[in-house]
């Protein structure tokens, strides 16, 4: 299936999964958009919608087999098949994603990391080689790397996305407190803690903030 | 300065911060929305707003004082008054976090952590008590903490988020791929990774998504 699904649908899939996930694993077992949408505090409506934009399964009265669900949900996004991943700074931060062994039923795969210092190369207590910056470019492109994730300081961001770009790479996942950009067609996601942290540190001082009547965000 | 700002532009003000940062700390230096915009690779009239909306230090021609317009940005977002936080779940995110000393510059002070295994309770390496999660709530009053960082698994996020609310936090920071619930008043920002991934692997499964004509999320 290939239908068109907006950006917010798209982050709202994961949270289905893990609720349907956590069901009972019994074949029997179906579920309806509004069980669904009250279990999660969504709009019934939406997510109606969201399900019908991922799988052909809903029945009438009864709603869908939540294992199909699964299935159809995990297929739409990809997680079926496995993508090859990079990491780019081991500090802390790096490391931790690194050692980080939830990311494969994600269909992520973090096969090496890289580093600026000599000191650190080798293999990581994660098991994983931790080779010198200057061997990214070749390696990203004899394996066909696909994803990079980027836990530089902030000012070696772009210069770090930049040789993952050139390298290949088709989806940057940045968690520098950097604004980095990419040529079309590579697809730059953030995880930007500085705004995150502004926007707590904002509430907490007792501005008002409009949040599109929602606390949550 | 109490004006109201969107949620979108709040969370560009550490974009500028960090940019008008890196600048040399010069008394002199004067920096406009056009630079800026050009540097940070966002619209004029965008970054025109957002400054106007934080500083009255704009001047025609020259723009703003870099040194006055980081002052009126740290005093906007309130890093100026620190915020006590706790961490809940110290496994290796939670641990990364305690030990990532770079929250202090967001006025974020973590000042102990909580865990429901007895074994990791003590000294961090990080220096910092981590302690059993039945304290939690007394301590947390006790403290006045106002801000509780969530690290541990899906299942047990709401359940940590329910206390912590019942401990006076006001902003709850979660780290856990879960959707959980916070009582009016209370601010939640999530900082979902699965979601995060389920780009990536959507945009890497190359079936279309509407990204508002953007490639950055």
């Amino acid at each position: 299936m290939s239908k068109e699904i907006s950006l917010q649908a798209l982050q709202r899939l994961p949270l289905y999964l893990q609720y349907l996930k956590a069901l009972p694993a019994d074949k029997d077992i179906y579920i309806s958009a509004k069980v669904l949408s009250s279990a999660l505090g969504l709009g019934e409506i939406q997510v109606r919608k969201d399900l019908a934009a991922v799988s052909d399964g809903g029945k009438p009265k009864v709603g869908y087999c939540a294992a199909e669900l699964i299935k159809d949900i995990e297929n739409f996004l990809g997680y079926d098949n496995v993508n090859d991943a990079v990491l780019v700074g081991t500090g802390k931060l790096g490391k931790a994603l690194l050692s980080y062994d939830g990311f494969k039923a994600y269909g992520l795969n973090i096969v090496a990391a890289f580093d600026s210092d000599p000191g650190k190369c080798g293999i990581d207590e994660s098991g994983k080689q931790i080779f010198h910056i200057s061997k990214m470019e070749n390696l990203c492109e004899r394996m066909k790397i696909e994803i990079g994730i980027i836990t530089v300081p902030a000012a070696s961001a772009q210069e770090v996305c930049d040789i993952l770009v050139k390298s290949g790479i088709r989806a940057v996942w940045n968690f520098a407190p950097a604004h980095i950009s990419v040529p079309a067609g590579v697809l730059l996601k953030n995880e930007n803690m500085a705004a995150s942290l502004a926007v707590l540190s904002k509430h907490l001082s007792e501005k008002r903030v409009c949040e599109n009547n929602s606390n949550s965000i």
